[in-house]
């Protein structure tokens, strides 16, 4: 089935849940399920289902649900998930060892290519097999393995610098931890942020409307 | 300047960025903002930034600019960051640590009260202050400090119990880390998700589609 040009972003930011689901379902055995379930299991109605996956095709056979294993491939294909997108990681806190050691980049369409951080007392030490190296080396391994994108687990003061760095390098594209807005500076790289005390300040707003603490 | 209801959850998911800003504007002195100039510095339209503004009260006055102060407390009482909402941490992995370590919870509406894990290893271990202690005593915690809010980091596997057992405690508002839908299971539960793994698939969808490595 191929993918139609102009996918809405909304759908997009949708399909990694998607394809979550159909992970769960392969595990569990299912082979074929019907946009209501699917709908029940997401909690979206079915007609949001059908709607979402005809964006790209539409797959599904009126009566006859959808088969799991070509949901899951086409969803892993729309997202590009069979690619393997050099990668490094710079700054080991506890952040950036959580995410080198526990994301599942190979399924995700990377390869953990190598991990940078500052500190000499971490040089050395191995995370998925990978030695953390000196910061320094950054340049010297840009020139001669060219990773394609670049994780950033480092405190914002640091981003600026070490971001001017790696775009000398050619990287264009940051998964980005800070709160630094890359994007601000670079008309020409892809970030995607996550910005994990702007998801604590939308809890609170939602709390707070809950509580009935806004005026 | 009161809040006006029904603020579309797009403006509220800007709200938090707009509020970086202005604590940057505010840290280095700057008293007035055009909506121009903040439109910039945060690559909108001046437009935009306008209606944002106007949908909860708007107060910048033709050709006089915004005061940087009013949008900061503005924001911050729209958010309802000015709240103490008592929250606990369940699990101390790389993740939760740094989240426990890391986070502003106090300028972000939050008082972390609690730190839970089921390791022995770690009890009695203190992060910013606070001592981990078994989750055997989240009962006993929950019934003595009614605690309204809590901060999953442990793994999908785990969550399924511990939701179970916060719920029954009264807590109805999550911030979770992990890949369960807690939205599923339970009706009247607010949960505000940090899907590291849906984001790095969506980077990956950017990068492949830039790339033209998409069919």
């Amino acid at each position: 089935m191929s993918r139609k040009e102009n996918i809405s972003s909304s759908v997009i930011k949708r399909l990694p849940r998607y394809y979550r689901f159909m992970l769960e379902l392969k595990a569990q055995g299912v082979e074929r399920i019907s946009s209501k379930e699917l709908a029940n299991m997401m909690r979206l109605t079915a007609s949001q289902v059908r709607q979402d996956f005809n964006c790209f095709g539409g797959f599904g056979q009126q009566g006859y649900g959808y088969s799991v294993n070509q949901l899951h491939d086409e969803i892993e294909s729309i997202l590009g998930l069979d690619s393997k997108y050099g990668t490094i990681l710079i700054g080991v806190g506890n952040l950036g060892r959580a995410v080198a050691a526990h994301m599942s980049f190979e399924e995700r369409g990377y390869s953990l290519e190598a991990i940078f951080d500052q500190n000499s007392k971490l040089w050395g030490e191995k995370i998925r097999d990978i030695q953390v190296q000196s910061a320094e080396h950054i340049e010297d391994f840009c020139n001669k393995h060219h990773p394609k994108v670049a994780i950033l687990c480092i405190p914002k003061e640091a981003v600026g610098d070490i971001a001017k760095r790696l775009y000398a390098c050619g990287i264009r594209y940051y998964w980005n931890f800070s709160h630094y807005d890359l994007s601000v500076d670079y008309d020409d790289v892809i970030v995607e942020n996550v910005h994990m005390s702007d998801s604590l300040m939308i809890l609170c707003y939602q709390i707070s409307e809950k509580e009935g603490n806004l005026d």
